[in-house]
């Protein structure tokens, strides 16, 4: 980039001061005579009223419940940026709110809570459920996460996902089957190296291992994770349970050695050059933390990745969950699919990766303006 | 209505069920190419969000919080159909969301909420402000309606305003001014009824007080309220002490005499023809309850009433708060404008009934197709 990163941040704001609010509502009705007032608001809204708390499944087909799903995040665990909170978080959950609209024409709202309590968040997206037609978790921090997506998908009865779990997790899946083409490796052979045991490093480790991806070891700041590591929390302990076969430990200078493909969910400036020498010929390097990758791409390019890829749009091969949420919501949505299973991300990854039949090191994965996208990854849901 | 009440009901759930959703969302940028989402979606993203976790007043400008309300209901007193749950109240939120969309071009969602405890209604619409302009409360019962609002009025940096209140108030006062006209009265000589003493009662009996009419007598199911009944909660003994000076009791066949307006916020059959037979000549009768009134029209007339109105749209004199609550959000968003006091809400009152000058039987307030009603109420917020 020609411009200073000082100046884009300028920039940008300036572009978002502008612009004010990114999304807006609409109405699908008009009201511009007396009798639609009388049919859309009172006395006809009555009738509906009325029939909706005698009926309340039909919500899903006589108000906005059909098409809409909330964004929800406490601002924990913001892009690559940390726990920022609510208003942090806001132009993240409404820039998604963008994307569910544009790509799939969902109705999407941004929620962003002044709460970091798991509890507390589990009662409020219970609370305000009824009007939406799924949940979309989004930036909040491992390991409350997971206990906040359990327990909502174990009580509602619409689609509830972290994004930042499975959305990931199924776009890296469907970038490394495409890249494993390109360098002409059998990808369940590979050896995977995930820095990050976050929310997207555990959701990646567990759907790659259900692929049938079975050497990887997953790092957090501490360095690999190996069963009895003895300072694993429970959620850590699982991964460590069907990760890093060979034990090994250490950082990412001990355990590069030979690794097939990095991929990178945790921050700035984690992986060197040096880290990139240490790999396997054919290597293939996802930074995806975001805005800021582990690494640069023309450096990991510089130090010898064959298959270099970021979650951001101003790089080639973006690797970003917008290729993913919009058309899983799409499918639950339109199928009234409660529960978005394992075998549905896998097929997810499939069709994704397939939309690129003959992946080059500079296309694994399909761009966000393709429109096949949301209809390939819905189609996955059932 | 020539078609009974039964086949109107169920033509208007085929139009919901056919309709669908009556609000969706719209993008307000376009997505269409690579350096779209490179601004505002990722890294653009990231510098705002930087910026508005370091700023967060900003979000003002910065996001969906500039045109936003949150439209928040628990169901416990929808319409005049009672506590139908969030479910039943969802179809009225909605049809709100329309209005404030179609009136006063503001984004509003409906919130729908899955419990009817005040201490967690209050939680949760904190938690939820931060992506919010504005909080429209509704259709919550009495009394925890003022704990909930006064708590969140107190503790948020947004406007949040009761429209079963004060909405009701405001368009009540400014038909009644105009009312008066028409009987050829001086509305602070009146004597006014009211029956209900819910949210609607109270919050019409304080402003007409403020606006200085003095002879109120509310009622609540019990009969007229009066200080020292024994029987009334604190919101009741609050009315009491300044209502009723007269120290009347009993029910409305008991206190109609003489009465000059009859303001129904009550329900369904409240009201007789013998009730209007009592009142005063050249008497007033606002028929409120939604969607069936206390008193249909066409019978108020043929006992002897002089102005009749009723909260619908298809019959004359509609006094309706889809009058106020488009204007009083468009002034507060508008203005940046945090409480909306008792002076606003007599402003925006006497601003209503000024758009009709020459006031008559059927026309006492502006209908709500008028494009002058959302510049007005909103020029009275300040």
């Amino acid at each position: 980039m020609a411009i200073s990163k000082k100046k884009t941040t300028v920039q940008v704001l300036a572009a978002y001061r502008k612009q004010g609010a990114r999304i807006e509502t609409k109405a699908r009705t008009k009201l511009a005579k007396k009798s639609d007032f009388s049919l859309w608001y009172t006395p006809g809204v009555g009738a509906a009223a009325a029939h909706l708390a005698r009926k309340p499944k039909e919500a899903r087909s006589m108000s906005v419940k059909k098409n809409s799903i909330a964004v929800v995040s406490d601002g924990s665990a913001v892009l690559g940026l940390g726990n920022i909170g609510p208003y942090g978080a806001l132009p993240v959950m409404e820039g998604k709110a963008l994307i569910f609209r544009e790509m799939a024409g969902i109705d999407a709202w941004p929620i962003v809570l002044d709460t970091q309590d798991p509890e507390e968040i589990i009662r409020i997206v219970k609370a305000i459920a009824p009007a939406f037609g799924g949940v979309n978790l989004e930036d909040i921090a491992a390991p409350k996460c997971f206990e906040i997506e359990r327990a909502l998908v174990d009580s509602l009865d619409i689609p509830v996902m972290h994004d930042d779990q499975h959305g990931t997790a199924i776009v890296v899946l469907a970038g490394l089957i495409n890249a494993a083409k390109v360098v002409k490796k059998d990808l369940k052979k590979l050896r995977v190296v995930i820095s990050g045991a976050g929310a997207a490093g555990a959701a990646i480790a567990k759907l790659l291992f259900a692929y049938g991806v079975l050497d990887l070891i997953v790092l957090d700041r501490a360095g690999a994770l190996y069963a009895g590591r003895g300072d694993l929390s429970p959620a850590k302990e699982e991964l460590a349970s069907f990760t890093n076969p060979r034990k090994v430990s250490g950082g990412l200078s001990d355990i590069m050695e030979g690794a097939d493909a990095f991929i990178g969910v945790s921050g700035k400036g984690v992986m060197s050059a040096e880290h990139v020498r240490l790999m396997a010929q054919g290597s293939i390097v996802f930074a995806l933390a975001n805005p800021d990758p582990e690494i640069l791409p023309e450096d990991a390019k510089r130090a010898g990745a064959s298959v270099i890829a970021t979650g951001r749009s101003d790089f080639p091969n973006q690797i970003n969950n917008a290729l993913v949420y919009p058309g899983i919501f799409r499918g639950a949505l339109d199928k009234g699919v409660q529960n978005i299973t394992q075998e549905t991300k896998l097929r997810a990854a499939k069709a994704l990766a397939a939309l690129v039949p003959k992946p080059t090191a500079d296309q694994i994965v399909p761009g966000l303006l393709d429109r096949r996208v949301v209809k390939a990854v819905a189609n996955a849901v059932r």
